[in-house]
C-alpha cells in the first residue's frame, strides 16, 4: 500500500481511531504518511502526541510541508510546536512564514542542489549523489556563481550525456526562467505551465537562489485557486478548506454575506415592480410572463459571464480585447434573444393576442441581449479594477439582469399596450 | 526568446501575417514553435505550406502532438496530411488515433526508455544516453521483462547513485503505478496528482508497455476538464476551443440549447403564477416581494450546488456521503433562511403590516431551505445516474428553485392571508 493511499484511508476513519492507527504505522513511513494528511487532521494528531513524538514528526517533515501546516494554525499553537524544534529548523520555518500569504516564498522548498560552472561533470555528479541520498530534488540542478546568483538550470540528464572531465559551463544550458519569492504563487503556476518546466528556481531581489517550486506543488495550487474561483463564481466566499471538514458556522458565515448583498440588489427589482403596481392591476397576465423573461436575461448573462470568467482565468482572452469581444457578444446575444423571443411569442399570442405576443417577443430579445452584455462586461470591468473577475458571480449577474429585465419589460408594456405606467 | 513566447506572439498576430513570420523563423526552432500553437493556428499554417514543408513539420512533430493536431481535423484533411508522411509514422499516428476520444491512448507519447532488470548500471546508462540524445523523456526509466511487460519505474537519479556493475534489479524500485490505454484521461490526471509522480506508464490489457503520460500533459488535461466543468456549470455547452477563436455560429449553438430548455422550465413557473391570478388581483403588493423571495431561493441553491459540484470534481466528497451532507445542509440553510427572512420581514411590515411581514419571513425561510437542498441534491443525483454533476448548473438550479418558490409563496399567501387561491 502506497503512502498516499494510507493517508487517504486514515482520513476516512473516525476521528477517535486516527491516532491509534497512526501510532501503529511502521516508524519509517509515519512522517511520509503525515505529510499527505489534510492540515486539520495533522493538527489533531499533533495535539494528541507526546512532545517527543511531535518533535520527531516535525523535524523530519519537508520544509514546505512544515510551512503549509504552520500557516493554518493559530499563533499560540505555532509557538508551542516551534518550541519543540531545534534552533536551525525554527529559523528556517520562520523565514518561510515571513513571506506574504499566497506568495511563492510560502510555497517553495529551500532544499535544492546547486553546482558551479567551473566544476567538472565528475565533481558535479559526486555532489549531486550526496544530495540525492538526502532526498532532495535532483532532476533539475541549479547553476550558480560564487555569490549564489542564479545563472540557469540544468536537467540531470545532461550530466550523464557528457564526458567526465567537461566543465559544467560546456553543457547545453536549460531554461533560465526564475521567480521572485515575493511574487504571487499563481504566477509560479503560470510560468511552470507556460514553459513546461519541472522545477522553477526562486530568487530574491538580487537574483540569489532561495529555493525551488516543483510542478507537483503547482498542481495543488492550481486546484486550490480553481476551487476559489468556482466558489466565488457561485457567490460563496472562498472556503480554503475541505467541504467535508468545514464547520456549520463557517459554512453559514461564508454564505450569508453574499446572500444579503443579493437581497439588497433584488430589493431594487421589487421597488421597480412596486412602481408598476397600476400596470399590473390593469393587466395581470403580464405577471405570468415575467419569470420567463427575467430568467431568460439572467440565464444568457450567466452564460456569457461563465465564458468570460473562465477565459480570463486561463489567459485565453485579455481585458484589452474587450471591444472585439463586446462586438461578437452583441451579434450572438441578439441571435439568442430573437430565437427565445420567437419561442415565447406563440405562447403570448395564445394568452393575449397579437399585441401581447409582440410585447413578450420584443422584451425577451432586449432582455437577453442586455443580460448577455452585462454578463460579459462585469468580469472585464472587475479585471480592470484589479478585482477578481470571478466576483461577477452567476447570482450577481442574474440579479443585475433581473433589474434590467423588470424595468424593460414593464416600460415596454406601458408603451406598447398603452397601459397606466409608473405613478399612474 | 523562448519557443513558448514565440508561439504566443505568433498567435497574437493578424492571420495574414502568421505564415510569413513563421517562415522567417530559424529552421531549427520551427517545429518546436509549431508544437506550441493552438490547433486552429497549426491547421491554417499547414494548409498554406508546400507539401515538402508540411512533410518536414509533421514528421518532426512529437507523436502526441501529432495526435492532438489530427484529432481536431476533418477526416479529409487527416487523409491529405497522412499521405505526406512515411509509412511508419502513418501507422503510429493511426494507432494513437484508434484509441477512443479523451482516452489515455490519445494523450500518451510512445517515446520512452526501457531497461531490463538484469542489465548493469553501466549498460543501462549507455542505453539511456543514446535515447536522451534523441530527445525522449529519460527522467523516469521503465523496467520491463523480456516480453515488455511493465515491472516498475526507476527515477534516473537512482542510476547515478549506484556502482557501475550493480544490476538494475538491485536499485530501489520506483512506483509501479500504471494505467490502461483505454482508460479515461481524467483517470491519468487523478493518478499523477494523487501519487505525485512525473511519468505514468501506459499499458495494454496484458500489461505490455505502450507509452507514457507526463505531468505536463496532465496539467493541460486538468485545465481543459475544469473549463468544461465551468462551462457546463454556467449552462454553456463545452466549447473545446478558445473563446477567442470560437466562431459566432458555434457560440450560438453551444448556448441556445440550454437557454430553450430553461425557457421550458420557466414556463412551468409562469403557469403556476397564472393559476394564482386571482390571488395576485386580490393583493398586488404580493408581486413586489416575489422577485426577492424566488431570487433568495435561487441564490442559496446556487451556493450549495457550487460547493457540491466542486467538491465532487476534486474528490473531496463522494456520493455515498449524501446523508451526512444533507443533514448539515439542512442546518445551515435553515439558519440562512431565517436570517434572510428576518431581513425582509421589516420591509414586509412597512409595506403591508404584521400579516405580510409574517408571510414574507416564513416564505423566505422555506424557499431558501428548499433551494439549498435542491442545489445540493441535484449534483449528487446526477453523479448517481453516472452523469456529470456539473450539469446541475446554476441556471438550472435557479429555475428549479423558482418553481418551488412561486408555488410555496402563493400557497402560503392563500393560507395565511385568506386570499382566493388557484381556480378561485
Amino acid at each position: 500500500m502506497r503512502i498516499q493511499d494510507i493517508a487517504r484511508a486514515l482520513m476516512a476513519l473516525d476521528e477517535a481511531q486516527i491516532p491509534r492507527v497512526f501510532d501503529a504505522l511502521p516508524r519509517g513511513r509515519k512522517v511520509d504518511v503525515f505529510s499527505y494528511l489534510e492540515p486539520s487532521c495533522q493538527y489533531r494528531l499533533l495535539a494528541g502526541m507526546s512532545p517527543r513524538a511531535a518533535r520527531h514528526v516535525l523535524s523530519e517533515l519537508a520544509p514546505d510541508d512544515l510551512t503549509a501546516l504552520l500557516e493554518d494554525l493559530p499563533p499560540d499553537e505555532v509557538r508551542r510546536l516551534l518550541r519543540l524544534l531545534p534552533f536551525g529548523a525554527v529559523r528556517r520555518a520562520l523565514t518561510l512564514l515571513g513571506y506574504p500569504e499566497h506568495s511563492v516564498g510560502r510555497l517553495m522548498t529551500p532544499e535544492f542542489v546547486t553546482v558551479r560552472p567551473d566544476w567538472t561533470v565528475t565533481d558535479s555528479l559526486a555532489h549531486i549523489r550526496e544530495h540525492s541520498a538526502r532526498g532532495e530534488t535532483v532532476n533539475v540542478i541549479l547553476v550558480v556563481d560564487e555569490d549564489r546568483h542564479l545563472m540557469h538550470t540544468l536537467p540531470l540528464k545532461h550530466f550523464i550525456l557528457r564526458r567526465a572531465t567537461d566543465p559544467v559551463e560546456k553543457l547545453p544550458p536549460g531554461p533560465a526562467v526564475s521567480i521572485n519569492a515575493q511574487a504571487d504563487r499563481t504566477e509560479a503556476a503560470r510560468l511552470i505551465q507556460h514553459y513546461d518546466i519541472e522545477v522553477l528556481p526562486v530568487v530574491d531581489d538580487d537574483n540569489v537562489v532561495l529555493g525551488i517550486v516543483t510542478v507537483d506543488d503547482v498542481m495543488d495550487v492550481v486546484e486550490e485557486e480553481t476551487t476559489e474561483d468556482f466558489h466565488k463564481f457561485g457567490s460563496v466566499g472562498a472556503l480554503n478548506l475541505s467541504l467535508r471538514d468545514a464547520g456549520l458556522s463557517l459554512l453559514y458565515r461564508k454564505r450569508i454575506g453574499w446572500l444579503l448583498v443579493l437581497v439588497a440588489l433584488n430589493l431594487v427589482g421589487g421597488a421597480i415592480m412596486a412602481g408598476f403596481a397600476e400596470t399590473i392591476e390593469a393587466l395581470v397576465v403580464l405577471v405570468v410572463f415575467l419569470p420567463l423573461i427575467i430568467a431568460g436575461g439572467g440565464n444568457a448573462g450567466a452564460q456569457s459571464a461563465t465564458l468570460m470568467v473562465r477565459a480570463l482565468a486561463t489567459g485565453d482572452v485579455e481585458a484589452r480585447d474587450w471591444l472585439r469581444l463586446w462586438g461578437r457578444e452583441l451579434f450572438v446575444s441578439v441571435a439568442l434573444g430573437l430565437t427565445m423571443g420567437l419561442a415565447i411569442a406563440l405562447l403570448g399570442f395564445w394568452r393575449g393576442g397579437a399585441e401581447l405576443a409582440l410585447l413578450v417577443a420584443v422584451a425577451m430579445t432586449l432582455v437577453v441581449t442586455m443580460g448577455s452584455l452585462v454578463g460579459m462586461m462585469l468580469p472585464l470591468i472587475l479585471q480592470r479594477l484589479r478585482l477578481d473577475p470571478a466576483t461577477a458571480s452567476v447570482p450577481l449577474v442574474t440579479s443585475a439582469a433581473d433589474i434590467v429585465g423588470i424595468l424593460l419589460y414593464f416600460s415596454l408594456a406601458v408603451a406598447l399596450l398603452e397601459l397606466p405606467g409608473t405613478g399612474g
